[in-house]
C-alpha cells in the first residue's frame, strides 16, 4: 500500500510492483465491487481526505453532495482530485511480525473533476449513484424533485489516469521462518449485509422490497464498502 | 460525509453537524475498530490518497512502511497529512432517492507526523501495529531483526486536531414521503472473519494459534477495516 507515481495514463506504481493490476475490465470490477470512497484534496494549501458514496458509470466516477459542502465547491472548481478506493479482504499471518501483511485491492484515481449541470444529465447520474448501492432501487422510490435536483452537486471525474494495486494469497516468509514450525496462512475478511431492518412507518406483514431482498439473498457475494 | 474545517483542537465539521462526535473515548473507540487508513498528503502540488495500515497507541496513530516508499518519506519530511478511518455500517434506504443515505463513522485526524528514529521505540511501535490488528500474536511469532527494524520507518502522527462524525439510525423522510407506503429502513453491513486459511506447510493435524483463534470467534463482533 504506497503511492504511484505521477504520469499520464496508467499511474506508475513503485512499491511492490509485482501488486499491480492494469487490466482495464479489473480495475472497472473492483470499482464495481466498493460504493465507499477516499476522496483528497488541497484546499487552503493543505491535504483533505473525505469519506464519499460513488458510483462507476462507463469511463467515469460519479460524486454528489450539497452544493454548500465545502468539498464539493472546490472540487467543482476542478483542482486536483485524488479519489482512492480500497477493500480490505483479510489478514496475512506470517511467521514473523516483519512480514505480516493484507490482503486487499485499491484504485487510486487522479485526475479534475467537473460539475454536471444539465438538469437530464444530473437526474441521470443519481439513478447511476442509487443503483450503483442498491440495484433495483430506483423504481421502487420518488424520484428527486426539481428543487431535489437543484440543491445536488453532481461531479464526474473521467477514469483517464487510474491505478490499481492489489495483494492476495497466502504469507511470504523466508527460508528460516518456514523452517521454524510457526503457523502460517491467512484469515479472510467478509462483509455481507444482514437482515434488513424496518423502520417505525412499515407495517409487520409489508414485504422487504425486491432490491433489498436480492441484496440480503447475495450474501457472502454481496457488496460492501 | 464531507469536510470539516481547519482548526486548533477539535475540527469542526459543517455539514450534518449533528453527526459530530467529539467525546474523546468514542474518536478512540472508533479508531481501535479499525486498522485501514487513508493517508492524504500533497506531492508535487497534487493530493494522493494512499491506504495504509495504522496501529493508535495512546494520543498518536502509528503508521509504517519501507523507508523507499515516496509515501512514507515524504510524510517523514514534516508535511500536513489527513488520515481518515472509515466504517461503513449500512446502507439506509429511504422512501425517495435523495433521502438515501449511508450509515458510517469516520475519523479526520490532521497534523504532521515524525519518524520514530529510537530502536527502542521502533520495535515497541512495530509490536502495536501488529498487536493492533491480531491481538496475541507478537508472542506468537519471529520479532524484527536488527536488518527489519532498519529496513521500516515508524511514523507517529499525534491525536491533537481530530475530527469524527457518525450516521446511524433509519432513515429521515419527508412527511409526504412517509404517507405513501414505500417500504424504508436500514441494511446493516457486517464485517466478520471467516475460518482462517493454513497455508501449505501447515500440517494437517496443526491447531490454528489462539490470536487467531480469538479474531474467528468473536465473530459480529470481530474488527475489520
Amino acid at each position: 500500500m504506497a503511492a504511484p507515481a505521477h504520469r499520464s495514463g496508467q499511474l506508475e506504481i513503485r512499491r511492490h510492483p509485482e501488486r499491480t493490476v492494469r487490466d482495464r475490465a479489473a480495475i472497472r470490477a473492483a470499482l464495481d465491487r466498493s460504493y465507499v470512497c477516499h476522496v483528497g484534496f488541497v484546499w487552503s494549501a493543505k491535504p483533505w481526505v473525505i469519506p464519499s458514496m460513488y458510483a462507476r458509470d462507463g469511463e467515469r466516477l460519479l460524486l454528489h453532495g450539497s452544493p454548500l459542502s465545502r468539498m464539493m465547491r472546490t472540487l467543482a472548481d476542478g483542482i486536483d482530485v485524488c479519489v482512492t478506493v480500497t477493500r480490505l479482504n483479510g489478514v496475512v499471518l506470517a511467521r514473523s511480525a516483519f512480514n505480516h501483511s493484507l490482503n486487499y485491492e485499491s484504485v487510486v484515481v487522479v485526475g479534475r473533476a467537473r460539475a454536471v449541470l444539465d438538469d437530464a444529465a444530473k437526474m441521470l447520474a443519481m439513478q447511476k449513484l442509487v443503483e450503483h448501492v442498491v440495484p433495483g432501487r430506483w423504481d421502487e422510490v420518488r424520484p428527486p424533485s426539481a428543487k431535489e435536483l437543484a440543491t445536488t452537486l453532481v461531479l464526474e471525474l473521467p477514469l483517464d489516469r487510474v491505478s490499481m494495486k492489489a495483494r492476495h494469497g497466502p504469507p511470504k516468509d523466508t527460508a528460516s521462518d518456514r523452517a521454524t514450525g510457526t503457523w502460517g496462512g491467512e484469515l479472510p475478511l467478509l462483509q455481507m449485509y444482514e437482515q434488513p431492518l424496518p423502520d417505525a412507518l412499515v407495517s409487520a406483514d409489508a414485504r422487504v422490497p425486491p432490491s433489498v431482498r436480492a441484496l440480503v439473498s447475495a450474501g457472502r457475494n454481496g457488496r460492501g464498502s
